[in-house]
């Protein structure tokens, strides 16, 4: 069976199994150690909604789904214990090529330190990846927890995914922008640095709509000040006729991580303030959060 | 933003915080008491490939999802805690497709006890449900724990399902089968009778397919002697011309129970047992386990 032959080559490319994770593939369901989860996330890449399959390699692709869904355990102070991933293969799609989009998403489990521990493989006419992450934390950061007089905080670019994602769009292949949208990198790093954190959120559908949810939360107003910008995303909007800082507000899918904190943190540069009110300004402007990259949500 | 809208009404429909889950929809990721969670299994049902969305209510199809991948929980001996739940969403599926949808879930995660705490939202070409079902369990029940000499047992129909899977085919819309397919059952009653039980596995494709997993997976053989077939899959096969028990045997999605124990279960009943060597047999006849429903499978 050609399925059987499919799942054999997923278990011994994620080979699992560990003292913390007694049962992997091959079961009705893996099992994991008793305190490793307590946090639980889902985030799809659906072909002709997120990707085309020529903007990128399959094992991009693999370690892209990984790493987006991990942002989110991220956002949560949380560090990934395991994944599950539900695969939807269309005709023409060869062993070869599951291959690829698995080594790529061993590539990303590997430096999050996450186990593949399972999965879907279902037929379907769009290649689709559906990841959920699953983690732990001690201590979970919410929206919610934003103070007035916080200051906020980002660690990671803004813009630089979403000049990619044009630029791909317009046939482009190469470049710093290109490789960002491609290869988006879950914040762990930063994860130790978040004690003084009150409120966090990763950046997927741009400044603008993702300050919202945080300062609607918290019930607060976010005034930004101003947002650090790659060279080349200044290079890209000035070119592209578009206004100055709009890929950083408008354009999502970097995943870089926004927290607010009464306190400096390190691995972050501050970007504004937390106030009484509502809403999100930049530079003294109210800004648009229904102007945000929306191909709807993880929730 | 029609995305907060759906996820606002998707928090209402299955407001599920509570003193094991404190934080549930509308964050990064859902928080979950730490001691819940040690089994994952996830599933995939597809729109053109699992179902055509005239054979079954949108509640219907909800409430088939939550089902199905809990049924992989039930087989492992667990119990569920909490699901997650991906959708991809054609063109002109409207909200209140969507309520009808969700409405199903909960009544699924009701039964189950069971909580829906997050999920995913996207665009796509074709209506899918991704769902990851989490649950705990004190001892795992595994494929390869039969030991020669147990008694294969078995709870749930085999065989309805598929004869209502055909019967859908050929344009019925009603009827013992068709509602068998339509709302599957994943089987928690019989959980804790499952204390003597060596091995287990759920039912999803045909008895041929799935008794093979679990021989193989045991190092051992399975013989049938014969399987309690409702008289309305008799009569399908008989009005179709199929022979006797190819529908319990290759047909899938029952999502029955299927266990090896040296003691009798409560709630089980016999259908064969383990002997030494490989493959399965039916009434003395081997079994061609390839010939089971396939359209990829869980992992």
């Amino acid at each position: 069976l050609s399925e059987w032959r499919k799942i054999a080559m997923l278990r011994d490319v994620f080979s699992t199994t560990s003292k913390t994770v007694p049962i992997s593939i091959g079961d009705d369901a893996a099992v994991l150690d008793d305190r490793l989860v307590n946090v639980v996330t889902v985030d799809a890449q659906v072909e002709h909604v997120h990707f085309e399959r020529d903007w990128l390699s399959l094992r991009d692709l693999g370690y892209r789904a990984i790493m987006t869904a991990a942002s989110d355990l991220a956002a949560m102070r949380a560090t990934p214990s395991a994944a599950v991933v539900a695969l939807t293969l269309p005709e023409g799609f060869s062993d070869t090529d599951l291959e690829q989009l698995s080594f790529g998403q061993r590539d990303a489990a590997k430096i999050l330190r996450c186990a593949i521990v399972g999965g879907n493989l279902s037929r379907g006419r769009d290649l689709s990846l559906t990841t959920t992450a699953l983690g732990h934390t001690h201590a979970p950061l919410l929206r919610s927890g934003a103070q007035v007089g916080d200051t906020v905080y980002l660690a990671g670019e803004v813009g630089l995914a979403a000049a990619g994602l044009r630029q791909l769009q317009q046939g482009r292949r190469t470049g710093v922008c290109v490789d960002a949208w491609r290869r988006p990198c879950a914040r762990m790093d930063v994860v130790p640095s978040l004690g003084a954190a009150t409120a966090g959120i990763d950046v997927s559908d741009g400044l603008a709509q993702d300050l919202a949810h945080l300062a609607l939360a918290s019930h607060l107003r976010i005034e930004l000040d101003g947002v650090p910008q790659h060279a080349e995303v200044l290079a890209f909007e000035r070119l592209a006729g578009l206004p100055a800082y709009s890929l950083a507000l408008y354009g999502g899918e970097d995943y870089a991580l926004l927290v607010t904190s009464p306190l400096p943190l390190i691995g972050f540069v501050p970007i504004g303030r937390c106030v009484q009110g509502a809403g999100v300004s930049f530079q003294g402007t109210n800004v648009d959060a229904a102007k945000g990259f929306d191909h709807f949500a993880a929730f």
